[in-house]
């Protein structure tokens, strides 16, 4: 997946080039996005002396780039080696089929590479916290208390830029319905996965008579890792 | 997390030290185990041409080994830097705090630190493809058609030892329930994930007539991330 190219196109043969590969990334970020938009945690891969280090952790993003909080990298961003990994996935069931060795998995992932930039401007970092606040607890970014000068200097926040990333994803059936194994009379299909919010718990130390925002309540029962709009 | 140390101890201060490592250590796998219990996908991080991959993919595992599929690794590990980190993670919920700074996940994880090792023989590899198997989908083993000799030959096994791995986990409330936040009148508690396991979805070319196996049919509605015995 490439981003778009900078500069406007010279001639008829680069016009096409940048149009196809355009056109081949417009396609592509939009199942990147419906993989960020369906995830809910990332796992973030860095070097730590010499060695990967893959850490889950909250994330956010906007058209450009995926936020993440700089505490679980801090470790890895005093090093030479900044380049990361970023992997959001998705499980959305089991692919049980007729042998062993056709059994599978059926997920969403998208994987970006890029090097994690510390984002220090107070504007920015405001933008991109409450990107990834919003991404997780929609609506508490205006409900809860936002965070003070104090808290926003003591948070690290990191962006990578969404220009190099792949998107993995498998749908459907096993895929030995037409192999010999077919005639084996056995039972095949899929075990899907329903993720949904529950009922919220609150806090044992809350008052008496406080209510349950509207926000919070609304998404018991929906699904925790919204299907693509268009499967693949 | 260490391992139980080889030898059998020598003197009281070794004896007292031994046993203070080996308990510490107990305790630790039975936590490392309840995660690896309740997992469905591992996300292995390799270097690929010194830069970080995070791959998702099943696992399975026994009392000493990781299991993974060797294929998710090829690239990385025709590379001088075999090491690697796995890491589990299970996503209970949402901690929804007065203060945006005091939102947080919910999770349990397991990291896993170790040098892949591809395994050759044909009965230990067919002992960690089956416990690969009966994670993911219990009972598809004996059910299902093995493995040929063939796609035994075919299918590349990775196996980590479990002595280095550290498990995180967190569970509970916020954490600003005695702060001064906690006069600001907001609701504040857990937003908790319930996963469960779907109806099975036959393949659409299924011939009529061929029975949905009680292994698979048993699992519809059950958790698919089942909570750990004690919760820390």
């Amino acid at each position: 997946m490439t981003g778009d190219p900078g500069g406007p196109p010279l001639s008829g043969t680069e016009r096409t080039r940048h149009r196809r590969l355009r056109e081949q990334g417009r396609a592509d970020r939009a199942e990147l996005f419906a993989v960020l938009r369906a995830g809910l945690v990332a796992h973030f891969g860095v070097l730590v002396d010499g060695a990967p280090m893959v850490v889950p952790t909250g994330y956010g993003y906007d058209d450009e780039h995926l936020y993440l909080h700089g505490s679980v990298a801090s470790q890895s961003l005093a090093g030479d080696e900044p380049l990361a990994c970023v992997t959001v996935t998705v499980v959305d069931g089991l692919v049980l089929a007729r042998s062993v060795f056709e059994h599978a998995i059926n997920y969403r992932s998208a994987m970006i590479y890029g090097t994690p930039r510390a984002v220090t401007d107070p504007e920015q970092k405001l933008h991109g916290l409450r990107r990834l606040s919003e991404h997780l607890a929609p609506g508490q970014w205006d409900y809860a208390r936002q965070p003070s000068r104090k808290e926003l200097a003591a948070t690290r926040l990191l962006a990578l830029t969404l220009d190099e990333a792949s998107v993995k994803i498998r749908t459907g059936p096993p895929d030995d319905g037409d192999s010999p194994d077919a005639r084996l009379g056995l039972w095949a299909g899929e075990l899907p996965i329903v993720a949904a919010w529950d009922a919220p718990v609150a806090d044992p130390g809350l008052p008496a008579g406080i209510r349950i925002p509207d926000h919070i309540a609304a998404r018991e029962g929906t699904v925790v890792y919204p299907a693509p709009p268009t499967a693949t």
